[in-house]
């Protein structure tokens, strides 16, 4: 690789600079989010403005063989920021916000308070902390409709919702996969239906009914597990 | 089953009177702690007193055949109270506050906020939650080395720990087994050892680095699949 220089994003470089508090020669390792990851060393620092010249190549967390995407049922609070967080930790390829019946925030709520922007950030900043040279796409906010279009889907039922459910090891290899995770309210039996009828494959993770906020985290370890796909 | 009346627990009778406004009539879902749930009716209900009569048992969730003990290292703010609300709902059978070398919490302030009775609390809510109808004990807050002395032991180790871990799919089939999480900044190296010598089984969950309050929910998600036990 030839030698080359960067310049740092602006919010990084006001990280670096008063948070790590580094100066010209310390080490950073940087990440273009592409999958690119380098040894660097600080060269010009100075107030907003950090330059590094890039050493050599370094090796991130590999990334995963299957390619999830997780639509979820945007919920209320900071729980979507820590979902965020933990799908981009447990290697999804994107997130997908998702409008349905029961979503108890509106498409203009997300987009007056720019949240797609500040989960995108988020995820910036969970790659770095667990090792990955990708980040994620948050995609643009979709209703359910527009989300079972892909295929293939699965979509997480609870035990009690009184449908016939796949359990984990009947789900099959896949390269892909759009896995949709519910409201707090859960599913209306009308969307169950609309999804299964364009092929969604509904699963159920156990007896214990789960939180609608931690179902992302629980079924993206299932299914790595259950694909033996770390 | 003959015909009988309890009297629910005060703040159990408190929840049910002023936040679900019950009254004589009403039927509810009462469980014991330990396995048996029933379906009840309210007979009668004053200020703090709720008494319930017994009409039949009702099926609880099922309880997961590998008993799993979390011995968790004590995290710092309300993080433990998180991780003991997931815990219960990933079906273990008790957790063991843990403290380490790197515990950022003494023993000292657990006991003076009361903080085990409070998890206690938070177990019980949860089970409710998850329909489970037995209550996973909370022990009293242990040393590492307390811990290590049961077995089977394993214990969860990142992957930038540079130890010699197995993946997964290496951990044999278990009846129980205690499973071991750490503080933010990791075991020490000491510690890591200490716990091989004891005969713990070092266990690594891939190339991605875990927040250590993600660890427990992860990692139990992890050993159930691995195990094929809902």
């Amino acid at each position: 690789m030839t030698e080359s220089v960067i310049e740092l994003p602006q919010d990084e470089a006001a990280h670096l600079l008063r948070v790590l508090r580094l100066s010209p020669g310390d080490r950073i390792r940087v990440f273009n989010g592409r999958g690119d990851e380098w040894v660097a060393t600080v060269d010009e620092a100075s107030k907003r403005h950090v330059r590094a010249r890039l050493d050599e190549p370094s090796t991130p967390a590999s990334e995963a063989r299957v390619a999830i995407t997780l639509a979820v049922s945007v919920l209320k609070g900071d729980k979507m920021d820590a979902i965020v967080r933990d799908a981009v930790m447990m290697g999804v390829t994107a997130l997908w916000p998702m409008l349905t019946e029961r979503t108890e925030v509106t498409r203009a709520a997300i987009e007056r308070s720019d949240r797609v922007a500040r989960w995108q950030r988020i995820a910036v900043s969970s790659a770095k902390q667990c090792g990955r040279a990708v980040v994620p796409a948050v995609r643009t906010v979709a209703p359910l409709d527009d989300v079972i279009r892909e295929a293939p889907c699965v979509m997480l039922v609870e035990p009690s919702a009184g449908v016939a459910a796949s359990p984990l090891r009947d789900v099959p290899a896949m390269d892909g996969v759009t896995m949709l995770t519910g409201p707090e309210g859960g599913w209306t039996q009308e969307e169950v239906e609309k999804a299964v009828d364009s092929g969604a494959r509904l699963l159920t993770l156990g007896p214990r009914t789960l939180r609608a906020d931690a179902v992302p985290i629980v079924a993206l370890t299932a299914l790595r597990v259950h694909w033996e796909d770390d």
